[in-house]
């Protein structure tokens, strides 16, 4: 099978090929950590980040002190700050600006646990509630425009430190990925007359074989024009642009469905590495009913390569139906299934 | 140092900010290779590959047997293919066709080396020769709209074999990455009269300190937007747009100056895993006035994760004019100096 599928919203094809699943180092082996460092984020190692500034503790205990279960906390290495004394460069041909912005960490757990999936429920409530609670807490800043939410898990995926967390990046413009979306979306509302994302969850929902899981509110499927294998994205099935207008009852019931969605991964993919994204609209509109809020968790099991960089494009050798199926049967049996021991 | 920089052509933009280098684990370790399995590109293991399309021998041999410097096969496991009897999905919201193209694998020696660096100066020679011809060749084929050539070096750059190699993928229309180049690449000619790259040379040759290296005919820069550590592009001064129009001789002076620069990022970067891309004009211009062919040689020092699959931007711990130093340096040690002994 070798095919071309296009993604409808951004135009990005991607090659699914099943075929090359067989060459040496298709699929990546997990990742080993052996960092014998000490892990800043663990419980007991508070004075190790720079202070908090939202944290969830069991009891009114002090900040920046152990009997937390979610912290977030300023990036140590950040990419933009919120102040910056920039200089910006005055050369012709070329644009620079200094770079303002937020970069913060979100620990998830006070223990050294490595993947969302080995959250309890009252952690990934927590975290899933302080993206919601940063994420307001930015759209009041009038300097910024969006918000980027993304978790990074083993080298392979990007991360630098085992101990599950993160990130929080906050930009004074739409970036290039997010824009893409939002003109495609908006195309294809001129055009129909509704959301994309809508239109594509009832469809996913009537075909089923790329449906992974729903829950009251949530659905999971393997996008038609997957990147990479195993792609997953989780959309909520009511229209809603923006995560952080996502009701609590909502992310209750998203921070169950999101660790079963992933524990599946976890288990099709053994322990991958892999990204999740929270795809949002920016913060200058209040709603946006051609845009629809969803989850990307992007698992790295095959390499980007030579021909993404030239090309933009991405090969994908696992077929999203196929990837489906695995993650349908192993979420049915210990996603729903094991509802009660998770919890 | 914190600053967003903008690709003045495909508006990307890209945070650099020299202080993350210090983060754990910012800079990858280079590939070390494991495989204890035999090389099919090593010579005497034709048989292990499919029938060469092409291939430079000293001495009239038959093809398919010991005794060549640079061989050309199709890929065993193509991304896409010349002949395909595709079957088109029919679903609505989405499309697909058949995953028509070619694949190619240019075997780069017969010697099981790593790196463009350790080729002989006939072998460089005779790689740059082969992209020339097999893009001329597909430029032929009416089916095919544009021939990408790339190069992945060590594992954490998508290579899955040690052996010295680059691919040719020719697609039956013009990637996402190279379309956007190309429509920038209009604009400011629309704007400005001229051919973007064409002043960028200008520029950076005045200023200086992002220049790299230059030949007779070649320049090698640090992009001013660079997207990961010690990113280099080398540009041919006289304007022209297809890489396959460049005459034999430019070609010869581009493999010995090609050489030294990897030769140069090699020794700065400790040998590290990286891609090279040409970017060049699709096939159905003949020669185009706003876009200018050129290599991209993209390190892989640094993990790209969330942030950039989320936003499309990048992150880079190490300024640009900081990297052109360091491989100035280089250059002027390694590349010139030893010129004569490299060949």
């Amino acid at each position: 099978m070798h095919e071309y599928r296009k993604d409808p919203i951004v135009n990005r094809w991607v090659i699914v090929c099943a075929d090359r699943a067989d060459r040496r180092g298709a699929f990546l082996e997990p990742t080993v950590w052996n960092d014998s460092a000490p892990c800043p984020f663990c419980e007991g190692h508070e004075e190790e980040t720079p202070g908090e500034v939202l944290a969830y503790r069991q009891s009114e205990q002090s900040p920046n002190r152990p009997g937390w279960l979610v912290r977030v906390v300023p990036n140590k290495f950040p990419a933009v700050r919120a102040t910056e004394e920039g200089v910006e460069r005055d050369e012709p041909l070329f644009q620079s600006m200094p770079g303002v912005g937020a970069h913060e960490v979100v620990v998830e757990s006070a223990r050294h646990v490595s993947s969302f999936s080995d959250l309890s429920a009252e952690e990934a409530l927590d975290v899933l509630t302080a993206y919601r609670r940063r994420l307001r807490y930015w759209k009041a800043d009038s300097r910024m425009r969006s918000g980027i939410i993304f978790k990074n898990v083993g080298t392979a995926a990007g991360a630098s430190l085992e101990h599950t967390h993160s990130q929080i990046i906050v930009l004074p413009m739409v970036p290039a990925a997010l824009a893409d979306e939002l003109a495609g979306a908006k195309s294809y509302e001129q055009t129909n007359g509704c959301c994309f994302f809508c239109d594509m969850i009832a469809q996913e929902r009537t075909i089923g074989e790329r449906m992974i899981a729903e829950s009251d509110r949530y659905v999971a499927i393997a996008p038609y024009a997957s990147r990479l294998p195993l792609e997953t994205w989780v959309l909520p099935k009511r229209h809603e642009s923006h995560y952080e207008n996502e009701p609590g009852k909502a992310i209750a019931e998203l921070s169950i469905f999101l660790r079963q969605v992933i524990t599946a991964i976890d288990d099709v993919g053994r322990r991958p590495a892999y990204n999740y994204l929270i795809h949002t609209a920016p913060f200058d509109t209040a709603s946006a009913t051609h845009y629809h809020w969803h989850i990307e968790i992007i698992p790295i099991l095959s390499k980007t390569a030579g021909f993404e960089w030239a090309s933009g494009y991405y090969v994908n050798p696992l077929p999203p139906e196929q990837a489906a199926e695995w993650l349908r049967t192993s979420y049915s049996q210990y996603g729903v299934g094991e509802k009660s021991s998770l919890e």
